[in-house]
Protein backbone atom coordinates (compact mmCIF):
# COMPACT_ATOMS: atom_id res chain seq x y z
CA UNK A 1 0.00 0.00 0.00
CA UNK A 2 1.02 3.58 -0.49
CA UNK A 3 1.03 5.61 2.55
CA UNK A 4 1.81 9.22 3.01
CA UNK A 5 2.71 11.00 6.35
CA UNK A 6 2.24 14.34 6.89
CA UNK A 7 5.04 15.14 8.99
CA UNK A 8 8.46 14.47 9.83
CA UNK A 9 9.17 14.91 13.14
CA UNK A 10 9.70 12.10 15.81
CA UNK A 11 6.11 10.28 15.53
CA UNK A 12 5.95 10.50 11.47
CA UNK A 13 9.39 9.08 11.44
CA UNK A 14 8.75 6.24 13.60
CA UNK A 15 5.11 5.16 11.93
CA UNK A 16 6.53 5.65 8.27
CA UNK A 17 9.47 3.39 9.36
CA UNK A 18 7.00 1.25 10.59
CA UNK A 19 5.21 0.73 7.37
CA UNK A 20 8.19 0.64 5.19
CA UNK A 21 9.28 -2.15 7.60
CA UNK A 22 5.99 -3.52 6.60
CA UNK A 23 6.61 -3.58 2.95
CA UNK A 24 4.84 -0.24 2.41
CA UNK A 25 5.70 2.41 0.49
CA UNK A 26 6.46 5.64 2.31
CA UNK A 27 6.35 8.89 1.41
CA UNK A 28 7.00 11.78 4.29
CA UNK A 29 5.61 15.18 3.61
CA UNK A 30 7.48 18.55 4.95
CA UNK A 31 6.76 22.15 4.56
CA UNK A 32 9.70 21.74 2.25
CA UNK A 33 10.78 19.04 -0.14
CA UNK A 34 14.31 19.24 0.65
CA UNK A 35 13.71 19.01 4.56
CA UNK A 36 16.87 17.77 5.77
CA UNK A 37 15.39 15.76 8.29
CA UNK A 38 13.13 13.50 6.16
CA UNK A 39 15.53 13.15 3.60
CA UNK A 40 18.55 11.79 5.78
CA UNK A 41 14.87 9.39 7.36
CA UNK A 42 14.16 8.21 3.61
CA UNK A 43 18.03 7.69 2.74
CA UNK A 44 18.65 5.55 5.59
CA UNK A 45 15.21 3.49 4.61
CA UNK A 46 15.86 2.68 0.98
CA UNK A 47 13.37 2.83 -2.17
CA UNK A 48 10.55 2.33 -0.09
CA UNK A 49 10.99 5.36 1.48
CA UNK A 50 10.37 8.83 -0.38
CA UNK A 51 9.78 12.31 0.61
CA UNK A 52 8.18 15.13 -1.02
CA UNK A 53 5.81 18.34 0.28
CA UNK A 54 2.53 17.72 2.00
CA UNK A 55 0.88 17.76 -0.80
CA UNK A 56 2.95 15.32 -2.45
CA UNK A 57 2.72 12.88 0.32
CA UNK A 58 -1.17 13.40 0.25
CA UNK A 59 -1.47 12.90 -2.82
CA UNK A 60 0.93 9.83 -2.83
CA UNK A 61 -1.09 7.93 0.28
CA UNK A 62 -3.85 5.74 -0.95
CA UNK A 63 -4.24 6.39 3.61
CA UNK A 64 -2.68 8.99 5.27
CA UNK A 65 -0.93 9.59 8.76
CA UNK A 66 -1.37 13.31 10.42
CA UNK A 67 1.71 13.21 12.12
CA UNK A 68 2.38 16.80 12.79
CA UNK A 69 2.46 18.85 16.46
CA UNK A 70 -1.55 19.06 16.85
CA UNK A 71 -1.34 23.20 16.48
CA UNK A 72 -0.06 22.46 13.39
CA UNK A 73 -3.06 20.45 11.91
CA UNK A 74 -4.64 23.42 10.29
CA UNK A 75 -2.19 24.73 8.26
CA UNK A 76 -0.47 21.41 7.24
CA UNK A 77 -3.75 20.13 6.21
CA UNK A 78 -4.32 23.38 4.27
CA UNK A 79 -1.14 22.70 2.50
CA UNK A 80 -1.92 19.28 1.97
CA UNK A 81 -5.31 20.29 -0.20
CA UNK A 82 -8.31 18.60 1.21
CA UNK A 83 -8.93 17.46 -2.06
CA UNK A 84 -6.06 15.28 -2.32
CA UNK A 85 -7.69 13.45 1.12
CA UNK A 86 -10.97 12.96 -0.40
CA UNK A 87 -12.11 9.46 0.02
CA UNK A 88 -8.96 8.20 2.05
CA UNK A 89 -8.35 6.94 5.13
CA UNK A 90 -6.34 9.77 7.33
CA UNK A 91 -5.29 8.45 11.10
CA UNK A 92 -4.84 11.10 13.51
CA UNK A 93 -2.22 10.82 15.46
CA UNK A 94 -1.95 13.97 17.01
CA UNK A 95 -3.05 15.70 20.10
CA UNK A 96 -4.27 19.44 20.97
CA UNK A 97 -1.40 19.36 23.18
CA UNK A 98 -0.85 23.34 24.81
CA UNK A 99 2.65 23.54 26.11
CA UNK A 100 1.94 27.33 26.90
CA UNK A 101 2.19 27.06 30.67
CA UNK A 102 5.57 25.66 31.30
CA UNK A 103 4.60 22.70 33.12
CA UNK A 104 2.88 19.29 31.87
CA UNK A 105 0.76 19.99 28.48
CA UNK A 106 -2.80 20.80 28.77
CA UNK A 107 -5.68 19.95 26.40
CA UNK A 108 -5.81 23.28 24.07
CA UNK A 109 -9.10 21.44 22.51
CA UNK A 110 -11.42 19.79 24.92
CA UNK A 111 -14.61 19.52 26.30
CA UNK A 112 -17.82 19.78 23.59
CA UNK A 113 -14.95 19.62 20.98
CA UNK A 114 -11.80 17.97 20.13
CA UNK A 115 -8.86 17.72 17.91
CA UNK A 116 -9.82 14.95 15.97
CA UNK A 117 -12.99 16.41 15.30
CA UNK A 118 -11.44 19.49 13.94
CA UNK A 119 -9.59 17.73 12.04
CA UNK A 120 -12.85 15.96 10.41
CA UNK A 121 -14.37 19.10 9.35
CA UNK A 122 -11.13 20.31 7.89
CA UNK A 123 -11.02 17.82 6.02
CA UNK A 124 -14.49 16.27 5.33
CA UNK A 125 -13.75 14.18 2.23
CA UNK A 126 -11.51 12.40 4.34
CA UNK A 127 -11.90 9.20 6.82
CA UNK A 128 -10.64 10.24 9.84
CA UNK A 129 -9.57 7.44 12.15
CA UNK A 130 -8.10 8.22 15.90
CA UNK A 131 -5.24 6.18 16.58
CA UNK A 132 -1.60 5.89 18.12
CA UNK A 133 -2.85 9.23 20.41
CA UNK A 134 -2.52 7.68 23.90
CA UNK A 135 1.49 6.18 23.33
CA UNK A 136 4.35 7.30 22.60
CA UNK A 137 6.29 7.47 19.90
CA UNK A 138 8.60 4.73 20.80
CA UNK A 139 6.11 1.99 21.25
CA UNK A 140 3.92 2.48 18.18
CA UNK A 141 5.60 0.02 16.56
CA UNK A 142 5.86 -3.89 18.16
CA UNK A 143 4.82 -2.62 21.68
CA UNK A 144 6.81 -5.28 23.58
CA UNK A 145 5.79 -4.76 27.08
CA UNK A 146 5.63 -7.27 29.67
CA UNK A 147 2.21 -8.37 30.12
CA UNK A 148 1.56 -6.98 26.85
CA UNK A 149 0.38 -6.58 23.82
CA UNK A 150 -1.28 -3.02 25.11
CA UNK A 151 -4.27 -1.97 23.48
CA UNK A 152 -5.10 0.61 21.32
CA UNK A 153 -8.21 2.90 21.13
CA UNK A 154 -9.58 4.20 17.94
CA UNK A 155 -12.64 6.42 17.15
CA UNK A 156 -14.09 7.53 13.51
CA UNK A 157 -17.05 7.98 11.57
CA UNK A 158 -16.38 5.20 8.95
CA UNK A 159 -16.38 1.65 9.97
CA UNK A 160 -14.75 0.25 6.71
CA UNK A 161 -11.91 2.75 7.39
CA UNK A 162 -11.91 0.97 11.28
CA UNK A 163 -11.34 -2.41 10.14
CA UNK A 164 -8.71 -1.29 7.74
CA UNK A 165 -7.05 0.92 10.72
CA UNK A 166 -7.81 -2.16 13.43
CA UNK A 167 -5.93 -4.71 10.99
CA UNK A 168 -3.01 -2.28 10.56
CA UNK A 169 -2.89 -2.23 14.34
CA UNK A 170 -2.85 -5.76 14.63
CA UNK A 171 -0.01 -5.80 11.87
CA UNK A 172 1.96 -3.37 14.13
CA UNK A 173 1.69 -5.59 16.72
CA UNK A 174 -1.00 -4.82 18.91
CA UNK A 175 -3.12 -6.20 21.21
CA UNK A 176 -7.37 -5.62 21.58
CA UNK A 177 -8.15 -2.28 19.62
CA UNK A 178 -11.00 -0.51 21.05
CA UNK A 179 -13.66 1.04 18.24
CA UNK A 180 -14.70 3.67 20.61
CA UNK A 181 -17.27 5.11 18.22
CA UNK A 182 -17.71 8.13 16.19
CA UNK A 183 -14.77 10.84 15.69
CA UNK A 184 -16.37 12.67 18.37
CA UNK A 185 -14.77 10.24 21.50
CA UNK A 186 -11.57 11.94 20.44
CA UNK A 187 -13.04 13.98 23.31
CA UNK A 188 -12.11 11.14 25.41
CA UNK A 189 -9.19 9.76 24.14
CA UNK A 190 -7.24 12.65 23.85
CA UNK A 191 -7.61 13.52 27.42
CA UNK A 192 -6.38 10.16 27.78
CA UNK A 193 -2.88 10.72 26.32
CA UNK A 194 -2.88 13.81 29.51
CA UNK A 195 -3.22 10.79 31.35
CA UNK A 196 -0.12 8.91 30.21
CA UNK A 197 1.42 11.68 29.97
CA UNK A 198 1.41 12.62 33.61
CA UNK A 199 1.87 9.32 34.73
CA UNK A 200 5.30 9.10 32.31
CA UNK A 201 6.12 12.26 33.81
CA UNK A 202 5.41 11.41 37.41
CA UNK A 203 7.36 7.80 37.48
CA UNK A 204 9.93 8.64 34.69
CA UNK A 205 8.42 6.02 33.10
CA UNK A 206 8.15 6.61 29.18
CA UNK A 207 7.60 3.17 28.13
CA UNK A 208 4.30 2.38 28.89
CA UNK A 209 0.89 1.81 27.22
CA UNK A 210 -2.24 1.28 28.21
CA UNK A 211 -3.99 -2.53 28.42
CA UNK A 212 -7.56 -3.24 29.67
CA UNK A 213 -7.40 -6.27 31.47
CA UNK A 214 -10.31 -8.28 31.02
CA UNK A 215 -12.02 -11.62 32.20
CA UNK B 1 -10.74 3.59 61.07
CA UNK B 2 -14.26 4.94 61.22
CA UNK B 3 -15.09 5.01 57.19
CA UNK B 4 -18.59 6.82 56.04
CA UNK B 5 -20.04 6.25 52.69
CA UNK B 6 -22.23 8.91 51.01
CA UNK B 7 -24.94 7.03 48.68
CA UNK B 8 -26.57 3.77 48.64
CA UNK B 9 -26.42 2.58 45.20
CA UNK B 10 -23.68 0.01 43.66
CA UNK B 11 -20.89 2.12 44.23
CA UNK B 12 -21.39 2.57 47.80
CA UNK B 13 -22.77 -0.59 48.64
CA UNK B 14 -19.27 -2.60 46.82
CA UNK B 15 -17.25 -0.15 48.54
CA UNK B 16 -18.76 -0.31 51.88
CA UNK B 17 -18.51 -3.97 51.95
CA UNK B 18 -15.04 -3.86 51.39
CA UNK B 19 -13.99 -1.31 53.91
CA UNK B 20 -15.96 -3.67 56.18
CA UNK B 21 -14.30 -6.61 54.95
CA UNK B 22 -10.64 -5.05 56.19
CA UNK B 23 -11.84 -4.59 59.71
CA UNK B 24 -12.93 -1.06 59.37
CA UNK B 25 -16.08 0.22 60.63
CA UNK B 26 -18.36 1.58 58.49
CA UNK B 27 -21.88 4.03 58.12
CA UNK B 28 -23.83 4.81 54.85
CA UNK B 29 -25.81 7.60 54.83
CA UNK B 30 -28.36 7.99 52.50
CA UNK B 31 -31.48 10.59 52.25
CA UNK B 32 -33.11 8.90 54.83
CA UNK B 33 -31.81 6.97 58.04
CA UNK B 34 -34.27 3.90 57.55
CA UNK B 35 -32.98 3.17 53.89
CA UNK B 36 -34.15 -0.10 53.19
CA UNK B 37 -31.16 -0.92 50.45
CA UNK B 38 -29.11 0.80 53.39
CA UNK B 39 -30.73 -1.30 56.06
CA UNK B 40 -30.31 -4.90 54.47
CA UNK B 41 -26.74 -3.88 53.69
CA UNK B 42 -25.77 -3.48 56.92
CA UNK B 43 -27.48 -6.43 58.35
CA UNK B 44 -25.67 -8.85 55.64
CA UNK B 45 -22.58 -7.30 56.85
CA UNK B 46 -22.72 -6.98 60.71
CA UNK B 47 -21.99 -5.28 63.65
CA UNK B 48 -19.37 -3.17 61.67
CA UNK B 49 -21.59 -2.07 59.45
CA UNK B 50 -24.39 0.94 60.01
CA UNK B 51 -26.48 3.31 58.61
CA UNK B 52 -27.98 7.06 59.21
CA UNK B 53 -28.40 10.08 56.89
CA UNK B 54 -25.90 11.82 54.93
CA UNK B 55 -24.54 13.99 57.64
CA UNK B 56 -24.60 11.00 60.14
CA UNK B 57 -21.86 9.47 57.50
CA UNK B 58 -19.81 12.37 57.46
CA UNK B 59 -19.94 12.75 60.95
CA UNK B 60 -18.59 9.43 61.75
CA UNK B 61 -16.24 9.07 58.85
CA UNK B 62 -12.75 9.93 59.55
CA UNK B 63 -12.35 9.13 55.93
CA UNK B 64 -15.55 9.83 53.98
CA UNK B 65 -16.30 7.83 49.80
CA UNK B 66 -18.50 9.85 48.08
CA UNK B 67 -20.82 7.27 45.96
CA UNK B 68 -23.53 8.43 44.90
CA UNK B 69 -24.56 10.02 41.06
CA UNK B 70 -22.31 12.20 40.19
CA UNK B 71 -25.38 15.03 39.43
CA UNK B 72 -26.50 14.36 43.16
CA UNK B 73 -23.12 15.59 44.32
CA UNK B 74 -24.23 19.04 45.23
CA UNK B 75 -27.15 17.93 47.04
CA UNK B 76 -25.53 15.37 48.77
CA UNK B 77 -22.67 17.18 49.91
CA UNK B 78 -24.65 20.33 51.32
CA UNK B 79 -27.02 17.52 52.98
CA UNK B 80 -23.54 15.80 53.97
CA UNK B 81 -22.93 19.16 55.67
CA UNK B 82 -19.40 20.75 54.48
CA UNK B 83 -18.71 21.55 58.18
CA UNK B 84 -18.59 17.82 58.91
CA UNK B 85 -16.19 17.00 56.34
CA UNK B 86 -14.13 19.99 57.23
CA UNK B 87 -9.95 18.50 57.44
CA UNK B 88 -11.15 15.01 56.01
CA UNK B 89 -10.33 13.09 53.30
CA UNK B 90 -13.40 13.14 50.51
CA UNK B 91 -12.64 10.10 48.30
CA UNK B 92 -14.71 11.16 44.91
CA UNK B 93 -15.53 8.15 43.01
CA UNK B 94 -18.16 9.64 40.68
CA UNK B 95 -18.57 10.96 37.41
CA UNK B 96 -20.94 13.62 36.03
CA UNK B 97 -22.23 11.44 33.74
CA UNK B 98 -25.29 12.71 31.04
CA UNK B 99 -27.53 9.92 30.73
CA UNK B 100 -30.10 12.15 28.61
CA UNK B 101 -29.43 11.30 25.21
CA UNK B 102 -30.03 7.65 25.55
CA UNK B 103 -27.36 6.36 23.68
CA UNK B 104 -24.11 5.99 25.57
CA UNK B 105 -23.41 8.50 28.41
CA UNK B 106 -21.36 11.86 28.10
CA UNK B 107 -19.70 13.67 30.54
CA UNK B 108 -22.22 16.95 31.94
CA UNK B 109 -18.96 18.51 32.71
CA UNK B 110 -15.41 18.57 30.41
CA UNK B 111 -13.17 20.81 29.16
CA UNK B 112 -12.00 23.50 31.53
CA UNK B 113 -13.44 21.63 34.96
CA UNK B 114 -14.84 18.48 36.11
CA UNK B 115 -16.60 16.87 38.58
CA UNK B 116 -13.68 16.51 40.82
CA UNK B 117 -12.88 19.89 40.90
CA UNK B 118 -16.74 20.73 41.48
CA UNK B 119 -16.67 18.61 44.51
CA UNK B 120 -13.44 20.12 46.09
CA UNK B 121 -14.97 23.52 45.46
CA UNK B 122 -18.68 22.52 47.43
CA UNK B 123 -16.27 21.47 50.32
CA UNK B 124 -13.34 23.62 50.54
CA UNK B 125 -12.44 22.37 53.83
CA UNK B 126 -12.01 18.54 52.40
CA UNK B 127 -9.07 16.63 50.82
CA UNK B 128 -10.96 15.35 48.00
CA UNK B 129 -9.31 12.60 46.31
CA UNK B 130 -10.75 11.30 42.86
CA UNK B 131 -10.52 7.56 43.02
CA UNK B 132 -12.15 3.95 41.80
CA UNK B 133 -14.20 6.18 38.84
CA UNK B 134 -12.16 4.51 35.65
CA UNK B 135 -13.85 0.91 36.81
CA UNK B 136 -16.84 -0.74 38.04
CA UNK B 137 -18.10 -1.32 40.91
CA UNK B 138 -17.49 -4.69 40.34
CA UNK B 139 -13.70 -4.34 40.42
CA UNK B 140 -12.92 -1.97 42.82
CA UNK B 141 -12.45 -4.38 45.58
CA UNK B 142 -9.59 -7.16 44.90
CA UNK B 143 -9.79 -6.63 41.10
CA UNK B 144 -8.52 -9.86 40.04
CA UNK B 145 -8.00 -9.91 36.43
CA UNK B 146 -5.57 -11.99 33.70
CA UNK B 147 -2.50 -10.02 33.79
CA UNK B 148 -3.64 -7.76 36.60
CA UNK B 149 -3.40 -6.51 39.13
CA UNK B 150 -5.01 -3.56 37.39
CA UNK B 151 -3.98 0.13 38.30
CA UNK B 152 -5.56 2.97 39.82
CA UNK B 153 -5.50 6.19 38.72
CA UNK B 154 -6.02 9.56 41.47
CA UNK B 155 -5.69 12.77 41.23
CA UNK B 156 -6.10 15.84 44.81
CA UNK B 157 -4.32 18.72 46.16
CA UNK B 158 -3.55 17.07 49.62
CA UNK B 159 -0.15 14.81 49.10
CA UNK B 160 -0.35 13.40 52.27
CA UNK B 161 -4.09 12.50 51.62
CA UNK B 162 -3.17 10.77 48.33
CA UNK B 163 -0.64 9.12 50.10
CA UNK B 164 -3.55 7.21 52.34
CA UNK B 165 -5.75 6.88 49.67
CA UNK B 166 -2.67 5.11 47.44
CA UNK B 167 -2.21 2.78 50.90
CA UNK B 168 -5.42 1.87 51.11
CA UNK B 169 -5.77 1.15 47.24
CA UNK B 170 -2.86 -1.52 47.54
CA UNK B 171 -5.06 -3.03 50.70
CA UNK B 172 -7.85 -3.10 48.11
CA UNK B 173 -5.24 -5.20 45.85
CA UNK B 174 -4.52 -2.53 43.36
CA UNK B 175 -1.42 -2.66 41.56
CA UNK B 176 0.49 0.82 40.25
CA UNK B 177 -1.48 3.62 42.01
CA UNK B 178 -0.96 6.53 39.29
CA UNK B 179 -0.83 10.07 40.94
CA UNK B 180 -2.12 12.53 38.38
CA UNK B 181 -1.63 15.60 40.37
CA UNK B 182 -4.03 18.07 41.52
CA UNK B 183 -7.98 17.54 41.50
CA UNK B 184 -8.04 19.28 38.03
CA UNK B 185 -6.86 16.10 36.77
CA UNK B 186 -9.63 14.97 36.87
CA UNK B 187 -10.56 16.77 34.00
CA UNK B 188 -8.28 13.71 32.44
CA UNK B 189 -9.71 10.77 34.74
CA UNK B 190 -13.02 11.47 34.23
CA UNK B 191 -13.33 11.21 30.16
CA UNK B 192 -10.98 7.83 30.52
CA UNK B 193 -14.11 6.50 32.74
CA UNK B 194 -16.33 7.18 29.24
CA UNK B 195 -13.34 5.30 27.33
CA UNK B 196 -14.02 2.34 29.77
CA UNK B 197 -17.96 2.41 28.73
CA UNK B 198 -18.05 2.97 25.72
CA UNK B 199 -15.01 -0.39 25.45
CA UNK B 200 -17.95 -2.08 27.83
CA UNK B 201 -20.55 -1.51 25.63
CA UNK B 202 -18.86 -2.14 22.20
CA UNK B 203 -17.37 -5.63 23.48
CA UNK B 204 -20.37 -6.28 26.14
CA UNK B 205 -16.88 -6.50 28.41
CA UNK B 206 -18.10 -5.01 31.75
CA UNK B 207 -15.49 -6.85 33.87
CA UNK B 208 -12.46 -4.59 32.72
CA UNK B 209 -10.16 -2.34 34.14
CA UNK B 210 -7.07 -0.29 32.56
CA UNK B 211 -3.13 -1.07 33.10
CA UNK B 212 -0.34 1.13 32.26
CA UNK B 213 2.02 -2.14 30.83
CA UNK B 214 5.74 -0.53 31.35
CA UNK B 215 9.18 -2.19 30.90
Amino acid sequence: MKVGVLGSGDVGKALGKAFVALGHDVKMGSRSATNEKALAWARALGPKASVGTFADAAGFGELVLLATLGEANEEVLKAAGPERLAGKILIDTTNPLDHSGGGPPKLSVSGNDSGGERVQRLVPGAKVVKAFNTVGNALMFRPELPGGPPDMFIAGNDAAAKQTVTALLKDFGWGEVHDLGGIESSRYLEPMCIVWVLSALRGQHWNQAFKLLRK
